[in-house]
């Protein structure tokens, strides 16, 4: 019989924190009758937000257009989803049924590019806009298209989105962490990036890409133009395509800050030579549809050979799932001005953006009063990285620990610290060490999706297991 | 900028024939207006099989669940559907929009145990039971972890579905062919796959799984119980598990045929060390819902570790789409003797299975009326593997080539014979190099999914164009 150690060792040693140990045990209290609050992830139906009554619509009759056909029924529709549901037969007159052309439906991927050109006012090639199950996905398959073998280098934030680590440990690539500082409201300091790349040729790493998370996940941080601008300036100069994980682009809240794309400020500095991979995803925003698994990679400033591989990858897959392809669509193509469903959709919208607003407030307010507990407010995304105290373990001399040991007793405590949260009150996060932190602290990332007065209960029982850990704790480590 | 020759070399080995240079050319010539007939995949709906009224009912409720709330709208509806609608939004309250546990539903995993214990009359566990996004996905998971290294050997049949080839050259493993024999109605004979493993050991090659694909693609051939057993026994001598490709165990037309799992043969055999993955689809049998990806692998004497890993991996990704998911309910849980939609959904059954075996018989006798063409006739599945003969190229000495030039030269050869078909007669068939053939021989793949008026037709134009061909090149070589 097959044995693990038969296994492929990148698979073993690949680790994926956000669905670990925590959730599994999450998923066996709630199998026993507990009630499990899921913040470890970005999930926001399940956490009660609506879908799009819009895209629904339009689903429902593409899944089923007799529908349509039969006057009584369509009455159940505004008139503009028919319209988009016929328009969408028209282009793919088998609808959701047939596998499309391995990189999506063509009109879909015209949609992208007009968005991208008229969020950004440049240009944008449908040509280089590939369809994928979700941003996962595409990102998955630039990751092993980029990685050559054990000596490419993949630049990634610390802390980062563990697929990021998932797939370059899975691909056998090598992880070049760059720090972004919790002090700076977790800016990206052109001086942390030159730092991760220092020692790379001495290492025999042939660094490929860096990876960027904009707005930052776990972090919620916006990037400003001139970052963004000073990062292509690096890539270029260490001759580094970009990974720009843009999923979080319409969940921006802080006052001042607004999403910049790579892409516009690439097309501003009339930059041509440094290669971006974007990635966009309908689980995020405001769609939240993360059940549907749609989302998109745009390639800029990349050859056509190299975009006919990805192309080649997608086709052995066969085509990314067709609904999620028409969410998509959605994402990019939503109701126009003078539509009949334009006003409820922009109100469903408005209203589930501005209560993830007030939620990130909520959020950071309610953990900022918890004495042993800090939050930088989260300008946009759907998380917090929390960071907690922990007492000094006085059993253990970090110092005398090599970083690789510190960083799993570490790991070890902030696990157990988000496990006891979990058997005591029901809340599922992500410790820190999933997605990495400064040696010496100690975070968890929570979503702010939950409904206020969630947001609000979560507080208070941090509050109150945060006390109750640290002084069982020190009760322990004093016996 | 990134430049091609930067890229993983594994990438850029693999190929993909289903998919590949005369589908581009294809989709170039419908783009300029030219009528296509793409009997190049298995793609039923995209050949006007039209989609289970039932399934696609289904799957516009869940998605637009305020229609149940109405009863205006919900007369358009069997009262079955409503009922397993809210069976769904039970088991699932977000529906379609949230991330599933990264291994599915379970309500869905426990249908599709239940439907291999009913299926075979043996036990099947639901925490074995992975839904994953088509069986594609679950395929390449399974490689993925099971490829260890460049020594580790994967046996598949030649010819085989290019998926195999394509993930083993991606993941670096080793592709170890065995031969299955069109002379014998391509049937697996014990001495191929002895023969095939063979000189493994001297080469430095750990053989780790043999493939087999039943019903067979692109062959069509229906393995019988006692082949399946000889194969369990072949993996069991050598210590490698079984991956069985099941998507077709639906489509058996042939009289005295009938679709034998491996799993129930190796449950009749008392067999508890041979590890089996097999694998299943909601793209094929009769729903050819391609579009919607949904599929599974079901992991027979494989440890829990094991299993875990392949969990792991998934969770990577999220979760297969849930949509898909459906799909599988539905597939595996159809509508049951006294609900609503039985008989309807029964008829549209017969109707679809029955087509496609009378067309597997027209296309059969087309085939071989044609001078300088054969077909096995295809037990199963959706396709023909088409031989034809060209004349011989007096300009190379096909014995003092190198097996690999031989490849080469031939995979030249039908190659731009199915471009000239599809050139001339707008057809879009695979050649034969793409599944692999025997040395000296030429064949390509085509499915018998169109209408039987287009069946007709094509083998009429296949008739005139072979014809045609035959005469240019016999002229062109004598001049």
């Amino acid at each position: 019989m097959l044995r693990l150690h038969d296994l492929n060792p990148h698979v073993l040693r690949t680790e994926y924190a956000v669905r670990g140990p925590i959730v599994e045990r999450a998923q066996a209290l709630e199998a026993e009758g507990r009630r499990i609050i899921y913040c470890n992830i970005g999930n926001p139906q399940a956490l009660r937000q609506r879908p799009s009554t819009y895209l629904r619509q339009l689903l429902s009759l593409v899944e089923h257009p007799q529908l349509m056909d039969d006057p009584g029924a369509a009455r159940y529709f505004p008139a503009d989803v028919i319209a988009r549901a016929h328009t969408v037969l028209t282009e793919q007159p088998p609808g959701t049924g047939a596998y499309t052309q391995s990189c999506g439906l063509p009109f879909v991927r015209r949609q992208v590019a007009a968005f991208i050109a008229g969020r950004d006012g440049i240009p944008a090639d449908a040509a280089r806009v590939i369809l994928t199950d979700g941003a996962s996905r595409a990102i998955e398959m630039v990751l092993l298209a980029l990685i050559a073998g054990p000596h490419t280098g993949i630049m990634i934030p610390v802390p980062q989105y563990p697929l990021y680590s998932a797939a370059i440990a899975l691909y056998g690539g090598r992880q070049m962490d760059y720090a972004i500082d919790e002090d700076t409201n977790w800016q990206l300091a052109g001086d942390a990036l030159e730092h991760a790349i220092g020692g790379a040729s001495e290492s025999g790493i042939r660094p490929a890409a860096v990876v960027v998370i904009n707005p930052g996940n776990p972090t919620g941080a916006v990037l400003t133009y001139d970052n963004i601008a000073m990062i292509i300036g690096f890539a270029k100069r260490h001759g580094i395509a970009i990974l720009a994980d843009e999923v979080y682009q319409e969940n921006v809240y802080a006052e001042g800050c607004r999403f910049v794309s790579f892409a516009k400020v690439m097309h501003d500095l009339g930059e041509h030579d440094v290669s971006l991979f974007s990635f966009h995803s309908v689980s995020k925003g405001f769609l939240g549809e993360c059940g549907h698994r749609g989302g998109y990679v745009e390639c800029r400033n990349v050859p056509d050979d190299v975009v006919a591989e990805l192309a080649k990858l997608q086709s052995v897959y066969l085509c990314p799932n067709v609904p999620g392809q028409l969410a998509v669509s959605v994402m990019v193509a939503p109701p126009r001005p003078g539509e009949a469903s334009y006003a409820s959709f922009m109100a469903e919208r408005a209203a589930i953006l501005d209560g993830l607003k007030a939620r990130a407030a909520q959020l950071e307010q309610g953990i900022n009063a918890i004495e042993g507990m800090s939050l930088v407010r989260p300008e946009g995304a759907m998380y917090g990285f929390v960071r907690f105290e922990l007492p000094v373990d006085p059993t253990v001399d970090a110092a005398r620990l090599s970083p690789e040991e510190r960083r799993r007793h570490e790991a070890g405590r902030d696990s157990a610290y988000c496990l006891a949260l979990l058997e005591e009150t029901g809340i599922c996060v992500v410790p820190g060490s999933g997605f990495g932190q400064r040696p010496g602290t100690f975070h968890f990332r929570t979503t702010f999706l939950p409904p206020a007065e969630e947001i609000e209960a979560l507080v208070e029982r941090l509050k109150a297991f945060h006390e109750r850990y640290g002084r069982q704790r020190t009760d322990g480590v004093a016996r």
